[in-house]
């Protein structure tokens, strides 16, 4: 088994350093967070980095690099207050990754990268009309990351739009069936295959 | 679509409510978090919230539920300031999940659940001998998050384990390879298939 200590971090290339560690943490999310701004100039982006916080009420956190360059995402959501977050599936993977691309503020991603607007019971920020799970979201607070400046943004869930046939008879959706992927890294795309399903575990 | 609003959110009994928001942000990384405290008791616990910070230098994050009731893994954290990150895999996801059971401190879930102590190059807690991807993390900084209680711990890589073979020319590891599982929720395991890999996106 390879040992890779601090000095060899300190030495690996800063893209091959890059790969490494957004990888060997583990699979993680993809999802699309759609905002607007006051001039109705709407932003879309795909994160990996969506958390659960809680569940009654329901949060969720995710992690923004820093605000150096200017953060679409970001500006918006503390403009408005609200954003969506929206799964990615299968079938879009690609138009989905695109979303990372470094567009102007005028071009908005919905329309660039292949989204349609969706704006469902008078939310401000729109939501992706492609995905089969799709959530509102009202921002409650954010933590400057000390060490690296990134922050944590946190919101509480408002709406969840999704078919019922996803739904299981515990409450627990089947984001498989749903066709969202996982992500390793910032490139490598997933599908996923179940394996067992545990109960609460006992001593 | 079906569309669930705050008020339907509420009145989800709790369970139900548990299993629908820990499932609907998205597949998690399965991440067994190896502690121990100043009198060598050791202490083993499954995480699905450990969330990339920064590769240059590497952080990562995970969300501890409230300190109301005892928490092994965060006093052991804040005593000694050293924690491990191992991968769990396919063929230990049982042994794996029952960690998450309520153990008395004097029980290790090492002993209890069927994982050896693994001790390397004077790390003070033990990696997990059967994970074919370990990390050494030193405690860097804590959040309370306002709106529930729970706290995001950061931590910085100190030292990777892994076969070289999982290792990409470009860095990126191949963690399905290594065959670390994903999770959805606190109860189903699943195991991926590639699909596309891209490129860093230009406009």
């Amino acid at each position: 088994m390879l040992h890779i200590d601090k000095k060899a971090i300190d030495e690996m290339e800063s893209r091959y350093r890059g790969n490494f560690f957004n990888t060997i943490s583990g699979f993680k999310s993809a999802n699309l967070i759609g905002t607007i701004d006051k001039n109705k100039q709407t932003n879309l982006a795909i994160f990996n980095s969506v958390v659960h916080i809680g569940a009654n009420p329901p949060y969720l956190g995710f992690i923004l690099r820093p605000t150096t360059v200017e953060r679409h995402t970001y500006s918006n959501i503390k403009g408005t207050g609200f954003y969506t977050i929206n799964h990615v599936q299968e079938d879009f993977i690609e138009k989905a990754h695109q979303t990372s691309a470094k567009y102007e503020k005028a071009e908005s991603e919905f329309h660039r990268c292949g989204f349609q607007e969706e704006y469902l019971h008078s939310f401000i920020p729109p939501y992706v009309k492609q995905s089969n799970i799709k959530l509102g979201l009202k921002f409650e607070e954010e933590h400057p990351i000390k060490v690296n400046g990134t922050i944590l943004v946190i919101g509480s869930i408002q709406h969840a739009y999704l078919d019922e046939k996803y739904i299981q008879n515990d409450g627990s959706v089947d984001i498989s069936l749903a066709q969202t992927v996982a992500v390793s890294g910032l490139y490598q795309y997933l599908k996923t295959e179940k394996l067992d399903k545990f109960k609460y575990a006992k001593p």
